[in-house]
């Protein structure tokens, strides 16, 4: 029983035969799939839960279990640690997978998810705004400018013709640093600027706010000069406490959670009453006609990051992984012959041993016959 | 960085370096200095949670998370499939293990999960029987004869002289076939007999039940014969509704749980009251010689399986394997120089390749100067 580990490499393979525009449509449609078909009704996806700490550092490392009833199961870990990219010069959000076989218990798969996390953050959101936004939607504004702003730009420029994004952080050196991040992306002629707060926010027709504001230090911006038909992907709130938007935009907007439950928690929707929120993106998507005159009003997707878009973008990495032959085959569970002998495998990995020395000590005889 | 990736041929290396015997005895001794020195007090372990189905055949798949404070974080996925053996050869329980750096949320290793699940399985039987148990224990009575039965003699036969060990399963064939498992453990003189499910219970000082009874199906045995100092390690029990013991035994015993909250959801203790609980292994452990007159008393040792013993094994393991430099080291997270560019991995990962390919090709100019 092998378990297909994937390297980075792996990965970059898989990204050079698939092409990361692609891929990111294939994870968009994935996840539109899943949500249309009541696919999402075979799905369980238990409420994400963690480890908090303030020492070491500030940090969180939570799990994010998903299984397809009589399918398989994929157990994300995810690490938040905000001070990552200044300390020690990693990502804040670190994060590896495991799918499993649910016939058997067998670990069918590893991988890095800290890749897929950010593709299927930025699908999530081009997904929700398909049917929310003004679909002529020409400035796009970004207000946090760190790694998940890369991937909402790509995700969303995949399903919208911008014009312009206008980009927004606390911290300068980011703003700017962003055009650089962006020219791996294929966009065209669309022009990237930084540009004020105010600017941002007043001038956006789709708005995503991707920042790692601390707990109790929202809102990111002010309920000024927004858009009528605003819409705006919020995905740095997921964690009890922290959330990015004015309480007044959520109590006049349509809000539509990815993970309802979740998003009462950790999400904007900590910030407003049950009435208040929905549909959620599986009844978004499944009943998008009903919602075709939210186009022009303003609507929230709180984005807190559902595990079922993880399940959907591991799947289709392991699948061209299988379909390229990309990773490594290794023997990881320690099975026996007799599978009521948990030592049994140590003799039988040396019988092993011994018949591969022995096989190759026999090949030079014949080599010389 | 890398992930180390034990494979089972890797564990059998280290096996063989330190010796089945010496491993068992540093888990029973990890997991005692970990249970006296208040460590435990240091780690957190949340009760652990799962998907449980009957479709595609009856399984439970489950997570159990542990974190030392300021250490490392050890998530064990486990998988209970009782089809397995019949079914497919393979063990009833497999498992698979993650380690992370809590600093950074970097996975520093993954590995089976399996054997060490068995090997500390047993090894808390040892840490509990060594002090609840009459101290010239001569005759262990074994009821169920699988994987686990063979790790419970195996860590109970390095801390006690047995002179007999009585089995009994509800499988002739399972009991048949325990001896020859039996074989590869180091047990000198003791015998290993099958016996009626009547002698096995009233002959031993030791008892330990290891079945797979069904929800609703025990208790194993009656109350009936059994010494007045016997003390019982329950390993079976480890779902609500499923136990293995008589309550009239647990009711006139001392019963010890290994994590007290979750013992009383899946343990034997879900069949009695609260007050007739305690203390907890690390109590026990703790204060062992406060518990000296119970080694004439009745006592059951309620192992529910705890993610802290996982812990223990799992540090060892991964203590021994850089030592001996076994496992493949690979980076495994698409990590990029730049850690707020999401895609800086790929560009990263071909200039890398370019540069290795150019090294390659200039190697031979060098050759033939």
């Amino acid at each position: 029983m092998r378990t297909i580990v994937l390297s980075a490499e792996d990965i970059v393979k898989i990204v050079e035969h698939v092409g990361l525009d692609n891929l990111m449509d294939e994870v968009i449609q994935g996840l539109t799939n899943v949500c249309r078909d009541s696919e999402s009704e075979r799905y369980r996806v238990p409420i994400r839960d963690g480890f908090e700490y303030q020492s070491p550092t500030e940090g969180l490392l939570e799990w994010m279990p998903v299984m397809k009833n009589g399918g398989s199961a994929t157990f994300k870990l995810v690490g938040y640690h905000p001070n990552n990219p200044r300390s020690l010069g990693l990502p804040t959000i670190l994060s590896s997978a495991m799918v499993f076989d649910t016939e058997t218990g067998h670990l069918m798969g590893l991988a890095d998810a800290t890749f897929p996390t950010a593709v299927r953050t930025g699908a999530a959101s081009a997904v929700a705004s398909q049917v929310l936004a003004v679909e002529n939607a020409a400035i796009l504004g970004l207000v946090g400018a760190g790694t998940q702003a890369v991937t909402q730009l790509h995700a969303l420029s995949r399903v919208f013709a911008f014009d312009r994004v206008l980009v927004y952080d606390v911290d300068p050196e980011v703003s700017r640093s962003f055009q650089d991040r962006a020219a791996s992306l294929n966009l065209g002629n669309i022009a990237i600027n930084t540009a004020s707060l105010k600017d941002v926010v007043s001038s956006a027709d789709i708005l995503c706010t991707a920042t790692s504001v601390a707990i109790g230090g929202g809102p990111v911006f002010n309920d000024s000069g927004l858009k009528p038909w605003i819409h705006i992907n919020a995905v740095g709130s997921d964690f009890p406490g922290k959330t990015e938007l004015p309480r007044s935009v959520l109590e006049r907007s349509m809000v539509c959670p990815d993970f309802m439950e979740q998003a009462r928690k950790e999400g904007e929707c900590q910030q407003i009453t049950p009435e208040l929120i929905g549909p959620s993106l599986v009844d978004l998507i499944k009943h998008s006609r009903d919602y075709a005159d939210r186009r022009s009003k303003p609507t929230v997707f709180d984005s807190t990051g559902w595990a079922l878009e993880d399940h959907v973008a591991m799947e289709i990495l392991f699948r061209y992984a299988k379909e390229l032959g990309q990773g490594s085959r290794i023997t990881i569970e320690s099975v026996s012959d007799d599978p009521r002998n948990p030592y049994g495998f140590i003799s039988e990995v040396r019988e092993k041993r011994k018949q591969k020395k022995s096989a190759a000590t026999r090949k030079p005889e014949l080599v010389s016959q």
